[in-house]
């Protein structure tokens, strides 16, 4: 599902239609979230755009509040965009933007049943991230914090505990406010990092867009690469000391 | 001082030549720390293969822990490495192997007089750190966590203010022990990062190596990349709810 | 239903009958929670203990991994205690044994019709614990970190967006480990804290029982003295300098 | 040095007279603070009020910024209040007010030669506070943070260093903003803790000292109570499970 780049890119929230092609072509990413329920600042240039970048498109239902609205606007969604990707989300509250777990699962057994390919935005509950695998989903979206917040990944054991409870890729999605929080996604496990607000509404989201490919390059790398075990004191870099050699 | 990739390479707990010099490839470093003091696993055949890879070679006086102990290395290594760069340990502690601030600062007067290029290896302490740009280093190198401990950079707030305490460049030394930790040193104001252990010790050196050059390119381009503010409450990636415009 | 000391006491782990008479007295809780599906190493003394010393009984479901086991256990707890009080337990995961907001939330509904005063065990999702508060329970209590870790308080940014989502009370449940983790949860506003394992299985129950008396007692006045706000640089303490004057 | 509470208050901050009688009151301590320096917003009633309370008296050097400058004003203090306990703060920073340890090292010597029992405000730094015991200090009192920042204790790692380096009693000293940073102190290792502006500038004085003293006596029980392990997955309260029993 993903290629190298690892990273999937919100369109939400850029200010115009070039900075936001500007930060595609610098995050090297090949797969974009757009909303079909809202009205995207980048306007009704957006799908030309992306089509002429040769993107793929991950359709969202942001905006949904009930399982039977997200069918809904998936179908639609479907339609409109020709692909049976689909970016599941079920708000449960304004404040918070966070998911309402009862209605996602209802949801993704719907659309399972009905052939899309469901990846469900989440929150970072191991148990209910099982649930959504259980169903059939192609993948699970959990939240580092809520979304547009910028705080990161508030519960990095959570995401460790999902990482072990599911079989299919997790991907981080929302809360990521800069390229730290994206690294370490991976280094706990994740399979790809979504990243909308803290590209779009960066102050150069180009140049945060490059900065977040490196940082999922970074993290992927290090996750594989086996690092050094934590350690309360210091480990002199060489044990045997000596006199100079040269 | 610092080239486009602002990472620093040590040689120390490398426990082969070759995987070294894999390590040092795939970082792209051009300057890599040496001691005059330790016997390194990579024994005789690491100077010849440094001259062979162009890099730019920074003594480090590792195992002293007095003033007059490091200025008789430092002079040694001069002669030695055909350098005037140094970077200055003064080591008070063997558990720790945190500097010794008051050894550290008597050396720097003395060495940075004796026409030195001075790097101290220092902690986190910005008041140790100012007084070090006072006497002349041309950058301090403060500890995020005890060398080789991998704990990462356990005061950010201390690196922040030494970031604004000095017009030196800031060079986050020791601890590091994965990607996400050297993001985050750029993100907090650091020119440069330095890895040793977190490179050479890790299960695939070359891997790890090259997930720290993504690393510190990520965060050097993230922190002048204008990152969004951390907010409480959730922030919608669009505010305006619409009709499906496609 | 809060006394005074904000601490609600488990049985379980507990390693004899004199242990955690000792504990109960010592942490001055007058609320104590006891697993009606659960072989207790207190064994049959159990009850005429807590009898003796006057506490109250909060019947829990641990064990349980459905709603209709839940339910089923509730009533025999009814039964058997005589109380409406129920700590509800609907279990989701062997490993982590965090809740399933699903089974639980169908369960809360059915005891809430059937007369249980329903205080659940949940996780911290705030979306979850305004769903539970919505079908009339009688507070929320989520998990600061997986029962019996020991890590604390994982997400402190949620157990705040809980304390504003909902009005009932909220009673920090799972995780805790030491004193200071209890006073963080009463400062984030919850109304009481529960613990058990940090007790019965600390080396000196009593004595730990003691500390979290006391952290309840300092956290839930620290959270209504109100703290000094957090600043990036110092403030001394008296800001106009002068001569001594004594 | 320290009776039971070990809690030392600082008057620094005080809105009036009455507030800090109060707060000292229930704070229940018997050690405060007062500089020799500064203007107090106390004002001239301090020393009898604090005397009618039969509290002791710490003197501190709040204020200077040199080793000559805080001598002299130490045997100022001496002959002003008639005590040798001497809280020994060398500023070397206006914006951080972190102390300067070449200056404080040079002043703490002087002062044991010449009979004081030295308190040095410290920072985290492990050596520097190896070094201040090795010179005859009666304690050391590392900063958690800033003073007046509120910020807490920063780095916990260092705390537990200074614990395991030095045999003289560390005191945690600056930066506490509420109730659970003073338990966290004890939990670490301190043998007392130090606020001021935590207290003196919260909106309820007298509620917030009541809340250190029961901090700081949750911290230090707990300390020595045997906290349970952390574990990365749940542990069940009680393994065996089995039918109900009563």
């Amino acid at each position: 599902m993903f290629k190298d780049s690892r990273l999937i890119l919100g369109t939400g929230g850029a200010t115009s239609l070039a900075s936001l092609e500007a930060a595609i072509v610098a995050s090297g990413t090949d797969l974009v979230t757009v909303a079909l329920r809202r009205v995207d600042a980048a306007g009704p240039g957006l799908l030309p755009m992306l089509s002429r970048l040769g993107v793929r498109l991950l359709p969202n239902t942001a905006g949904c509040y009930t399982a039977a609205d997200a069918v809904k606007t998936a179908r639609m969604a479907r339609e409109a965009f020709e692909t049976d990707l689909l970016k599941l989300e079920v708000i449960g509250d304004d404040r918070t933007l966070l998911p309402d777990g009862l209605e996602l699962l209802r949801a993704a057994e719907t659309l399972v049943a009905d052939g899309f390919t469901v990846l469900p935005y989440t929150s970072d509950d191991p148990v209910l991230a099982t649930r959504l695998a259980g169903v059939g989903c192609a993948a699970v979206m959990p939240a580092g914090s809520p979304i547009g917040s910028g705080l990161g990944i508030s519960n990095p054991h959570h995401i460790r505990l999902i990482r072990q409870a599911v079989d299919v890729p997790v991907v981080l999605d929302a809360g990521i406010g800069t390229a730290s929080d994206a690294a370490l996604a991976m280094e706990l496990g994740c399979d790809a990092v979504l990243v909308a607000s803290a590209v779009t509404r960066a102050a150069d989201p180009a140049r945060m867009a490059t900065a977040m490919r490196h940082a999922v390059q970074a993290g992927m790398l290090a996750a594989s690469a086996g690092r050094i075990p934590r350690r309360f004191h210091a480990l002199a870099s060489t044990a045997d000391e000596g006199a100079a050699q040269w």
